[in-house]
Protein backbone atom coordinates (compact mmCIF):
# COMPACT_ATOMS: atom_id res chain seq x y z
CA UNK A 1 0.00 0.00 0.00
CA UNK A 2 1.32 3.41 -1.24
CA UNK A 3 0.28 6.52 0.81
CA UNK A 4 0.72 9.61 -1.49
CA UNK A 5 0.61 13.19 -0.18
CA UNK A 6 -0.60 16.20 -2.23
CA UNK A 7 -0.28 19.83 -1.95
CA UNK A 8 -3.12 21.64 -3.40
CA UNK A 9 -4.65 24.79 -4.35
CA UNK A 10 -7.90 26.11 -4.37
CA UNK A 11 -10.29 29.13 -4.51
CA UNK A 12 -13.36 27.98 -1.81
CA UNK A 13 -15.44 30.45 -3.22
CA UNK A 14 -17.54 27.74 -4.83
CA UNK A 15 -17.57 24.97 -2.19
CA UNK A 16 -18.75 24.24 1.42
CA UNK A 17 -15.03 23.97 2.67
CA UNK A 18 -13.16 21.02 3.06
CA UNK A 19 -14.78 18.48 4.91
CA UNK A 20 -16.69 15.82 3.20
CA UNK A 21 -20.22 16.59 4.01
CA UNK A 22 -23.73 14.70 3.77
CA UNK A 23 -25.13 17.40 1.46
CA UNK A 24 -22.85 20.68 -0.63
CA UNK A 25 -19.73 20.16 -2.40
CA UNK A 26 -16.59 20.19 -0.77
CA UNK A 27 -13.04 19.97 -1.86
CA UNK A 28 -12.42 16.64 -0.10
CA UNK A 29 -15.52 14.43 -1.76
CA UNK A 30 -14.52 16.12 -5.09
CA UNK A 31 -10.91 14.97 -4.33
CA UNK A 32 -11.84 11.45 -3.11
CA UNK A 33 -14.32 11.12 -6.45
CA UNK A 34 -11.79 11.84 -8.76
CA UNK A 35 -8.92 9.45 -7.39
CA UNK A 36 -11.37 6.90 -6.86
CA UNK A 37 -12.21 7.22 -10.83
CA UNK A 38 -8.88 7.46 -11.56
CA UNK A 39 -7.84 4.18 -9.15
CA UNK A 40 -10.62 2.33 -9.14
CA UNK A 41 -10.66 1.97 -5.48
CA UNK A 42 -12.68 3.10 -2.57
CA UNK A 43 -10.51 6.21 -1.11
CA UNK A 44 -10.28 8.18 1.96
CA UNK A 45 -8.40 11.62 1.95
CA UNK A 46 -6.65 13.06 4.98
CA UNK A 47 -6.46 16.62 5.19
CA UNK A 48 -3.95 18.74 7.11
CA UNK A 49 -6.89 21.81 8.10
CA UNK A 50 -10.68 21.41 7.49
CA UNK A 51 -10.80 24.66 5.60
CA UNK A 52 -14.36 26.30 6.32
CA UNK A 53 -16.53 27.34 3.47
CA UNK A 54 -15.39 29.60 1.31
CA UNK A 55 -11.99 29.74 2.56
CA UNK A 56 -9.51 29.22 0.34
CA UNK A 57 -5.60 27.51 0.34
CA UNK A 58 -2.64 27.92 -1.41
CA UNK A 59 -0.73 25.06 0.01
CA UNK A 60 -2.88 22.66 2.48
CA UNK A 61 -1.77 19.24 2.40
CA UNK A 62 -3.67 16.04 2.24
CA UNK A 63 -2.42 11.99 2.22
CA UNK A 64 -4.59 9.09 0.75
CA UNK A 65 -3.31 5.35 0.25
CA UNK A 66 -4.09 3.38 -2.85
CA UNK A 67 -2.50 0.35 -4.39
CA UNK A 68 -2.53 2.07 -7.69
CA UNK A 69 0.20 1.16 -9.85
CA UNK A 70 0.38 4.93 -11.51
CA UNK A 71 3.59 6.81 -11.18
CA UNK A 72 3.20 9.81 -9.52
CA UNK A 73 3.62 12.26 -12.36
CA UNK A 74 0.52 9.87 -13.79
CA UNK A 75 -1.11 10.63 -10.54
CA UNK A 76 -0.90 14.20 -11.02
CA UNK A 77 -1.47 14.91 -14.12
CA UNK A 78 -4.99 12.82 -14.32
CA UNK A 79 -5.95 14.99 -11.29
CA UNK A 80 -5.72 18.18 -12.90
CA UNK A 81 -6.99 16.71 -15.70
CA UNK A 82 -10.76 16.02 -14.30
CA UNK A 83 -10.43 18.61 -11.19
CA UNK A 84 -12.24 21.67 -11.64
CA UNK A 85 -9.85 25.22 -12.64
CA UNK A 86 -10.42 25.81 -8.76
CA UNK A 87 -8.98 23.56 -7.78
CA UNK A 88 -5.18 22.36 -8.63
CA UNK A 89 -2.58 20.17 -7.67
CA UNK A 90 0.80 21.92 -6.46
CA UNK A 91 2.79 19.12 -5.89
CA UNK A 92 2.56 14.99 -5.38
CA UNK A 93 5.01 13.21 -4.05
CA UNK A 94 5.26 9.44 -2.24
CA UNK A 95 4.86 9.88 1.65
CA UNK A 96 6.31 7.79 4.50
CA UNK A 97 3.20 5.09 5.61
CA UNK A 98 4.09 6.66 9.05
CA UNK A 99 3.49 10.56 7.59
CA UNK A 100 -0.21 12.22 9.14
CA UNK A 101 -0.89 15.29 7.70
CA UNK A 102 -2.72 16.35 10.97
CA UNK A 103 -0.81 15.49 13.39
CA UNK A 104 3.04 15.59 12.22
CA UNK A 105 1.81 19.72 11.13
CA UNK A 106 4.80 21.75 12.87
CA UNK A 107 3.24 25.24 11.95
CA UNK A 108 -0.04 26.19 9.74
CA UNK A 109 0.34 29.82 8.50
CA UNK A 110 -3.11 31.61 7.66
CA UNK A 111 -3.23 34.72 6.18
CA UNK A 112 -6.09 37.54 6.27
CA UNK A 113 -6.29 40.68 3.79
CA UNK A 114 -8.50 43.46 4.39
CA UNK A 115 -9.62 46.37 1.93
CA UNK A 116 -9.78 49.50 3.63
CA UNK A 117 -11.06 51.87 1.67
CA UNK A 118 -14.51 52.86 -0.09
CA UNK A 119 -14.88 49.95 -2.03
CA UNK A 120 -12.66 46.99 -2.58
CA UNK A 121 -10.43 47.22 -5.78
CA UNK A 122 -12.47 44.69 -8.17
CA UNK A 123 -9.70 41.97 -8.87
CA UNK A 124 -9.65 41.69 -4.86
CA UNK A 125 -13.22 41.72 -4.08
CA UNK A 126 -13.82 38.38 -3.69
CA UNK A 127 -10.63 37.67 -1.59
CA UNK A 128 -10.97 40.49 1.01
CA UNK A 129 -12.99 41.89 3.62
CA UNK A 130 -13.44 45.30 2.88
CA UNK A 131 -13.57 47.78 5.83
CA UNK A 132 -14.34 51.33 4.61
CA UNK A 133 -13.78 52.83 7.75
CA UNK A 134 -10.00 53.32 8.48
CA UNK A 135 -8.26 51.26 10.93
CA UNK A 136 -6.44 52.14 14.02
CA UNK A 137 -3.44 49.62 13.11
CA UNK A 138 -1.20 50.63 16.60
CA UNK A 139 -4.39 49.43 18.34
CA UNK A 140 -5.12 46.46 16.16
CA UNK A 141 -0.82 45.54 16.99
CA UNK A 142 -1.00 46.04 20.66
CA UNK A 143 -4.08 43.86 20.79
CA UNK A 144 -2.56 41.25 18.90
CA UNK A 145 -0.18 40.97 21.58
CA UNK A 146 -2.14 39.51 23.96
CA UNK A 147 -2.78 36.62 21.77
CA UNK A 148 0.27 35.20 21.23
CA UNK A 149 1.58 32.07 22.97
CA UNK A 150 -0.39 29.39 24.56
CA UNK A 151 -3.51 30.37 25.74
CA UNK A 152 -6.89 28.82 26.33
CA UNK A 153 -9.04 29.85 23.07
CA UNK A 154 -12.52 29.25 24.28
CA UNK A 155 -13.89 32.89 23.78
CA UNK A 156 -12.53 32.57 20.24
CA UNK A 157 -13.60 28.85 18.90
CA UNK A 158 -16.88 28.73 16.63
CA UNK A 159 -19.67 26.94 18.56
CA UNK A 160 -20.27 23.41 17.53
CA UNK A 161 -16.69 21.96 17.32
CA UNK A 162 -17.10 19.61 20.37
CA UNK A 163 -13.53 20.11 21.10
CA UNK A 164 -12.58 20.01 24.96
CA UNK A 165 -9.28 21.28 24.98
CA UNK A 166 -9.04 24.76 23.48
CA UNK A 167 -5.76 25.06 24.76
CA UNK A 168 -3.34 25.89 21.63
CA UNK A 169 0.07 27.93 21.30
CA UNK A 170 -0.03 30.98 18.64
CA UNK A 171 3.90 31.21 17.35
CA UNK A 172 2.75 34.13 15.23
CA UNK A 173 0.31 37.23 14.81
CA UNK A 174 1.83 39.99 12.26
CA UNK A 175 -0.24 42.60 11.05
CA UNK A 176 1.06 44.92 8.31
CA UNK A 177 -0.54 48.05 6.46
CA UNK A 178 0.29 47.98 3.19
CA UNK A 179 -0.10 50.80 0.35
CA UNK A 180 -0.34 48.61 -2.24
CA UNK A 181 -1.00 44.87 -3.04
CA UNK A 182 -0.23 42.82 -6.18
CA UNK A 183 -1.95 41.34 -8.77
CA UNK A 184 -0.65 39.67 -11.88
CA UNK A 185 2.03 41.80 -13.02
CA UNK A 186 0.52 45.15 -11.72
CA UNK A 187 0.50 46.64 -8.11
CA UNK A 188 -3.20 48.44 -6.98
CA UNK A 189 -2.51 51.14 -4.79
CA UNK A 190 -5.02 51.57 -1.70
CA UNK A 191 -4.73 50.83 1.74
CA UNK A 192 -4.50 47.33 2.89
CA UNK A 193 -3.92 45.10 5.85
CA UNK A 194 -2.30 41.86 5.97
CA UNK A 195 -3.10 39.97 9.67
CA UNK A 196 -0.67 36.77 9.36
CA UNK A 197 -0.80 34.11 11.94
CA UNK A 198 0.82 30.90 12.78
CA UNK A 199 0.19 28.41 14.88
CA UNK A 200 0.83 24.27 15.32
CA UNK A 201 -3.13 23.82 15.49
CA UNK A 202 -6.15 26.02 15.33
CA UNK A 203 -9.91 25.61 16.83
CA UNK A 204 -12.87 26.05 14.40
CA UNK A 205 -13.28 29.43 13.42
CA UNK A 206 -10.90 30.77 15.55
CA UNK A 207 -8.74 33.32 12.82
CA UNK A 208 -12.10 34.40 11.65
CA UNK A 209 -12.68 35.29 15.25
CA UNK A 210 -9.24 36.53 16.28
CA UNK A 211 -9.73 38.78 13.09
CA UNK A 212 -13.54 40.09 13.97
CA UNK A 213 -11.99 41.13 17.03
CA UNK A 214 -8.88 42.64 15.63
CA UNK A 215 -11.05 44.53 13.67
CA UNK A 216 -13.59 45.73 16.36
CA UNK A 217 -10.06 47.41 18.21
CA UNK A 218 -9.07 49.06 14.65
CA UNK A 219 -12.56 50.49 14.20
CA UNK A 220 -12.05 51.50 18.40
CA UNK A 221 -15.10 49.62 19.29
CA UNK A 222 -13.14 47.89 22.19
CA UNK A 223 -9.30 48.73 23.32
CA UNK A 224 -6.18 46.82 23.05
CA UNK A 225 -7.07 45.76 26.81
CA UNK A 226 -10.44 44.33 26.39
CA UNK A 227 -9.08 42.12 24.19
CA UNK A 228 -7.03 40.23 26.99
CA UNK A 229 -10.41 40.63 28.87
CA UNK A 230 -12.22 38.60 26.18
CA UNK A 231 -9.28 36.09 25.92
CA UNK A 232 -9.53 35.77 30.12
CA UNK A 233 -13.29 35.42 30.02
CA UNK A 234 -12.99 32.15 27.88
CA UNK A 235 -16.70 33.65 26.48
CA UNK A 236 -17.41 33.63 23.09
CA UNK A 237 -20.28 35.95 23.25
CA UNK A 238 -17.63 38.41 24.16
CA UNK A 239 -15.62 38.52 21.22
CA UNK A 240 -16.42 39.72 17.70
CA UNK A 241 -18.11 38.44 14.89
CA UNK A 242 -16.95 36.05 12.69
CA UNK A 243 -14.74 37.59 9.63
CA UNK A 244 -16.18 36.74 6.09
CA UNK A 245 -14.56 33.35 4.63
CA UNK A 246 -13.70 34.59 1.89
CA UNK A 247 -10.87 36.96 3.03
CA UNK A 248 -8.67 34.04 4.77
CA UNK A 249 -6.04 31.97 2.70
CA UNK A 250 -4.39 28.67 4.41
CA UNK A 251 -0.85 29.50 3.47
CA UNK A 252 1.63 27.42 4.16
CA UNK A 253 2.19 23.91 6.11
CA UNK A 254 5.56 23.47 8.09
CA UNK A 255 6.60 19.63 8.96
CA UNK A 256 9.89 21.01 10.09
CA UNK A 257 13.10 19.28 8.11
CA UNK A 258 10.75 18.11 5.32
CA UNK A 259 8.83 21.28 5.47
CA UNK A 260 6.00 21.42 2.86
CA UNK A 261 5.48 24.51 1.19
CA UNK A 262 2.30 25.95 -1.00
CA UNK A 263 4.42 28.80 -2.26
CA UNK B 1 -20.33 72.83 -18.14
CA UNK B 2 -18.17 70.89 -16.27
CA UNK B 3 -16.01 67.56 -18.19
CA UNK B 4 -15.18 65.03 -15.23
CA UNK B 5 -11.94 62.56 -15.83
CA UNK B 6 -12.87 59.13 -14.40
CA UNK B 7 -10.05 56.58 -14.14
CA UNK B 8 -11.67 53.21 -13.83
CA UNK B 9 -10.84 49.72 -13.00
CA UNK B 10 -12.91 46.92 -14.37
CA UNK B 11 -13.10 42.96 -14.24
CA UNK B 12 -14.37 42.60 -18.02
CA UNK B 13 -15.53 39.07 -17.44
CA UNK B 14 -19.33 39.82 -17.37
CA UNK B 15 -19.40 42.51 -19.92
CA UNK B 16 -19.89 42.77 -23.64
CA UNK B 17 -16.86 45.17 -23.40
CA UNK B 18 -16.24 48.71 -22.98
CA UNK B 19 -18.75 50.51 -25.95
CA UNK B 20 -22.08 50.53 -25.56
CA UNK B 21 -24.32 47.75 -27.44
CA UNK B 22 -28.16 47.42 -28.33
CA UNK B 23 -27.95 44.24 -26.26
CA UNK B 24 -25.31 43.16 -23.68
CA UNK B 25 -24.34 44.75 -21.04
CA UNK B 26 -21.30 47.01 -21.60
CA UNK B 27 -19.14 48.93 -19.04
CA UNK B 28 -20.26 52.24 -20.84
CA UNK B 29 -23.55 51.31 -20.68
CA UNK B 30 -23.96 50.70 -16.49
CA UNK B 31 -21.34 53.92 -16.00
CA UNK B 32 -23.87 56.37 -18.62
CA UNK B 33 -26.78 54.92 -16.47
CA UNK B 34 -25.41 55.77 -13.34
CA UNK B 35 -24.16 59.05 -13.88
CA UNK B 36 -27.66 59.85 -15.03
CA UNK B 37 -29.17 58.54 -12.41
CA UNK B 38 -26.65 60.82 -10.44
CA UNK B 39 -26.95 64.07 -12.09
CA UNK B 40 -30.37 63.82 -13.74
CA UNK B 41 -28.78 64.41 -17.06
CA UNK B 42 -28.81 62.41 -20.18
CA UNK B 43 -24.80 61.53 -19.82
CA UNK B 44 -22.79 60.44 -22.51
CA UNK B 45 -19.47 59.51 -21.33
CA UNK B 46 -15.60 58.60 -23.81
CA UNK B 47 -13.29 56.21 -23.18
CA UNK B 48 -9.62 56.32 -24.38
CA UNK B 49 -10.05 52.90 -25.41
CA UNK B 50 -12.99 50.37 -26.22
CA UNK B 51 -11.15 47.67 -24.32
CA UNK B 52 -13.58 44.55 -26.07
CA UNK B 53 -15.18 41.60 -24.34
CA UNK B 54 -13.88 40.30 -21.26
CA UNK B 55 -10.99 42.31 -21.43
CA UNK B 56 -9.96 44.20 -18.15
CA UNK B 57 -8.95 46.84 -17.09
CA UNK B 58 -6.61 48.94 -14.22
CA UNK B 59 -6.40 52.03 -15.65
CA UNK B 60 -9.27 52.94 -18.07
CA UNK B 61 -9.42 56.65 -18.38
CA UNK B 62 -12.98 58.48 -19.40
CA UNK B 63 -14.66 61.90 -19.59
CA UNK B 64 -18.39 63.16 -19.63
CA UNK B 65 -19.78 66.86 -19.08
CA UNK B 66 -22.47 67.28 -16.43
CA UNK B 67 -23.90 70.68 -15.10
CA UNK B 68 -24.11 69.10 -11.91
CA UNK B 69 -23.24 70.98 -8.80
CA UNK B 70 -21.93 67.72 -7.17
CA UNK B 71 -18.70 68.05 -5.79
CA UNK B 72 -15.85 65.68 -7.52
CA UNK B 73 -15.52 63.66 -3.59
CA UNK B 74 -19.38 63.50 -3.92
CA UNK B 75 -19.49 62.46 -7.37
CA UNK B 76 -16.83 59.59 -6.97
CA UNK B 77 -18.18 57.92 -3.47
CA UNK B 78 -22.09 58.27 -5.69
CA UNK B 79 -20.59 56.10 -8.30
CA UNK B 80 -19.13 53.82 -6.36
CA UNK B 81 -21.64 52.98 -4.32
CA UNK B 82 -23.49 52.43 -7.26
CA UNK B 83 -21.89 50.74 -9.62
CA UNK B 84 -20.99 47.47 -9.47
CA UNK B 85 -18.62 44.95 -7.53
CA UNK B 86 -16.69 44.96 -11.04
CA UNK B 87 -16.07 48.17 -11.71
CA UNK B 88 -14.37 50.85 -9.45
CA UNK B 89 -13.70 54.87 -9.68
CA UNK B 90 -9.70 54.83 -9.18
CA UNK B 91 -9.52 58.78 -9.65
CA UNK B 92 -11.90 61.93 -10.35
CA UNK B 93 -10.73 65.11 -11.48
CA UNK B 94 -12.08 68.03 -12.96
CA UNK B 95 -10.58 68.64 -16.76
CA UNK B 96 -10.25 71.07 -19.29
CA UNK B 97 -13.06 71.57 -21.41
CA UNK B 98 -10.65 70.84 -24.22
CA UNK B 99 -9.12 67.26 -22.70
CA UNK B 100 -10.53 64.72 -25.24
CA UNK B 101 -9.00 60.86 -23.76
CA UNK B 102 -8.84 59.35 -26.83
CA UNK B 103 -7.12 61.65 -28.88
CA UNK B 104 -4.90 63.09 -26.35
CA UNK B 105 -3.37 59.51 -24.94
CA UNK B 106 -0.07 59.56 -25.97
CA UNK B 107 0.59 56.26 -24.61
CA UNK B 108 -1.44 53.01 -23.84
CA UNK B 109 -0.32 50.75 -21.98
CA UNK B 110 -1.44 46.85 -21.87
CA UNK B 111 -0.05 43.58 -20.54
CA UNK B 112 -1.47 40.29 -21.09
CA UNK B 113 -0.84 37.29 -19.10
CA UNK B 114 0.43 33.39 -20.28
CA UNK B 115 0.45 31.08 -17.56
CA UNK B 116 2.87 28.20 -19.42
CA UNK B 117 1.98 25.07 -17.64
CA UNK B 118 -0.49 21.86 -16.67
CA UNK B 119 -3.12 23.80 -15.68
CA UNK B 120 -3.47 27.42 -14.41
CA UNK B 121 -3.16 28.50 -10.84
CA UNK B 122 -6.55 28.55 -9.28
CA UNK B 123 -6.61 32.66 -8.36
CA UNK B 124 -5.33 33.36 -11.96
CA UNK B 125 -7.08 31.24 -14.60
CA UNK B 126 -9.74 33.60 -14.86
CA UNK B 127 -6.75 36.27 -15.92
CA UNK B 128 -4.79 34.64 -18.30
CA UNK B 129 -4.27 32.37 -21.06
CA UNK B 130 -2.95 28.90 -20.30
CA UNK B 131 -0.71 27.30 -22.67
CA UNK B 132 0.60 23.44 -21.50
CA UNK B 133 3.07 23.18 -23.62
CA UNK B 134 6.05 25.10 -22.96
CA UNK B 135 7.32 28.09 -24.83
CA UNK B 136 10.17 29.13 -27.00
CA UNK B 137 10.80 33.03 -25.15
CA UNK B 138 13.76 34.01 -27.32
CA UNK B 139 11.66 33.15 -30.49
CA UNK B 140 8.69 34.57 -29.42
CA UNK B 141 11.53 38.03 -28.56
CA UNK B 142 12.60 37.97 -31.99
CA UNK B 143 9.46 37.76 -33.55
CA UNK B 144 8.16 41.13 -31.86
CA UNK B 145 10.83 42.76 -32.74
CA UNK B 146 9.54 42.90 -36.55
CA UNK B 147 6.87 44.57 -34.92
CA UNK B 148 7.92 47.34 -32.91
CA UNK B 149 8.20 50.82 -34.64
CA UNK B 150 5.45 51.93 -37.19
CA UNK B 151 4.02 49.41 -39.57
CA UNK B 152 0.73 48.95 -41.55
CA UNK B 153 -1.07 46.55 -38.88
CA UNK B 154 -3.52 45.30 -41.67
CA UNK B 155 -2.19 41.46 -40.78
CA UNK B 156 -3.04 42.02 -37.35
CA UNK B 157 -6.83 43.87 -37.38
CA UNK B 158 -10.07 42.42 -36.12
CA UNK B 159 -12.08 42.31 -39.18
CA UNK B 160 -15.27 44.28 -39.11
CA UNK B 161 -13.41 47.51 -37.49
CA UNK B 162 -14.30 49.74 -40.62
CA UNK B 163 -10.60 51.12 -40.17
CA UNK B 164 -9.06 52.44 -43.36
CA UNK B 165 -5.46 53.23 -42.09
CA UNK B 166 -4.08 50.46 -40.04
CA UNK B 167 -0.64 52.52 -39.45
CA UNK B 168 -0.16 52.45 -35.83
CA UNK B 169 3.66 53.07 -34.01
CA UNK B 170 4.29 50.26 -31.29
CA UNK B 171 6.20 52.10 -28.61
CA UNK B 172 7.45 49.07 -26.57
CA UNK B 173 7.00 45.26 -26.57
CA UNK B 174 8.09 43.31 -24.04
CA UNK B 175 7.99 39.68 -23.16
CA UNK B 176 9.62 38.33 -20.05
CA UNK B 177 9.25 35.11 -18.45
CA UNK B 178 8.51 34.72 -14.79
CA UNK B 179 9.36 32.03 -12.41
CA UNK B 180 6.67 33.34 -9.79
CA UNK B 181 4.04 35.84 -10.00
CA UNK B 182 1.96 37.97 -7.16
CA UNK B 183 -1.88 37.15 -5.57
CA UNK B 184 -2.90 39.12 -2.70
CA UNK B 185 0.29 39.08 -0.78
CA UNK B 186 1.04 35.33 -1.85
CA UNK B 187 3.63 34.76 -4.94
CA UNK B 188 2.80 31.63 -6.89
CA UNK B 189 5.29 29.69 -7.95
CA UNK B 190 5.15 28.67 -11.69
CA UNK B 191 6.17 29.31 -15.34
CA UNK B 192 4.76 32.81 -16.52
CA UNK B 193 5.02 34.78 -19.50
CA UNK B 194 3.97 38.30 -19.58
CA UNK B 195 3.27 40.22 -22.93
CA UNK B 196 3.84 44.59 -22.57
CA UNK B 197 2.73 46.50 -25.40
CA UNK B 198 2.74 50.04 -25.84
CA UNK B 199 1.27 52.63 -28.87
CA UNK B 200 -0.45 55.29 -28.74
CA UNK B 201 -3.24 53.72 -30.44
CA UNK B 202 -4.47 50.30 -31.61
CA UNK B 203 -6.84 48.51 -33.54
CA UNK B 204 -9.42 46.22 -32.96
CA UNK B 205 -8.35 42.84 -31.36
CA UNK B 206 -4.49 44.19 -32.91
CA UNK B 207 -3.14 43.19 -29.18
CA UNK B 208 -4.76 39.51 -28.95
CA UNK B 209 -3.64 39.11 -32.86
CA UNK B 210 -0.25 40.04 -31.69
CA UNK B 211 -0.32 37.67 -28.86
CA UNK B 212 -1.60 34.97 -30.67
CA UNK B 213 0.54 34.95 -33.34
CA UNK B 214 3.77 35.09 -30.43
CA UNK B 215 2.21 32.15 -29.17
CA UNK B 216 2.73 30.41 -32.19
CA UNK B 217 6.05 31.33 -32.38
CA UNK B 218 6.82 29.77 -29.11
CA UNK B 219 5.24 26.78 -29.86
CA UNK B 220 7.60 26.70 -33.14
CA UNK B 221 4.46 26.70 -35.44
CA UNK B 222 5.67 29.68 -37.10
CA UNK B 223 9.20 30.80 -37.54
CA UNK B 224 10.57 34.47 -35.89
CA UNK B 225 10.65 35.45 -39.97
CA UNK B 226 7.66 34.25 -40.72
CA UNK B 227 6.15 37.12 -38.72
CA UNK B 228 7.93 40.18 -40.65
CA UNK B 229 6.14 38.30 -43.58
CA UNK B 230 3.09 38.10 -42.13
CA UNK B 231 3.14 41.91 -41.54
CA UNK B 232 4.20 42.94 -44.73
CA UNK B 233 1.68 40.79 -46.06
CA UNK B 234 -0.88 42.65 -44.61
CA UNK B 235 -3.35 39.26 -45.19
CA UNK B 236 -5.34 38.81 -41.68
CA UNK B 237 -5.61 35.35 -42.67
CA UNK B 238 -2.17 34.51 -41.95
CA UNK B 239 -1.51 35.41 -38.67
CA UNK B 240 -2.13 33.51 -35.46
CA UNK B 241 -5.75 33.03 -33.57
CA UNK B 242 -6.87 35.90 -31.74
CA UNK B 243 -5.80 35.51 -27.68
CA UNK B 244 -8.80 34.59 -25.24
CA UNK B 245 -9.80 38.31 -23.92
CA UNK B 246 -9.39 36.93 -20.46
CA UNK B 247 -5.87 37.33 -20.05
CA UNK B 248 -5.66 41.08 -21.44
CA UNK B 249 -5.21 44.66 -19.21
CA UNK B 250 -5.69 47.82 -20.10
CA UNK B 251 -2.94 48.64 -18.04
CA UNK B 252 -2.26 52.83 -17.91
CA UNK B 253 -2.83 55.92 -20.54
CA UNK B 254 -0.35 58.41 -20.34
CA UNK B 255 -1.32 62.05 -21.47
CA UNK B 256 2.04 63.81 -21.20
CA UNK B 257 2.50 65.88 -18.42
CA UNK B 258 -0.42 65.57 -16.70
CA UNK B 259 0.16 61.51 -17.14
CA UNK B 260 -2.73 59.76 -15.64
CA UNK B 261 -1.98 56.65 -14.51
CA UNK B 262 -4.06 53.18 -13.33
CA UNK B 263 -1.21 51.90 -10.88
Amino acid sequence: MRKIKLILEYDGSGYHGWQIQDEGLTIQGILEDRIQRLTGEPIRILGAGRTDAGVHALGQVATFRTESPHSISIIRKALDATLPQDIRIVDAAEADESFNPRDDALRKSYFYVLTNGRKAPVFLHSYAWNIPQRLDLPAMSEASGSLLGTHDFTSFMGSGSGIKNAVREVLALNIDRLDRIDFMTASIRGDFIRIGIEARGFLRHMVRNIVGTLVEVGRKRLTPEAVKHILDSKDRRLAGQTAPACGLFLERIDYGRTAVQGQ
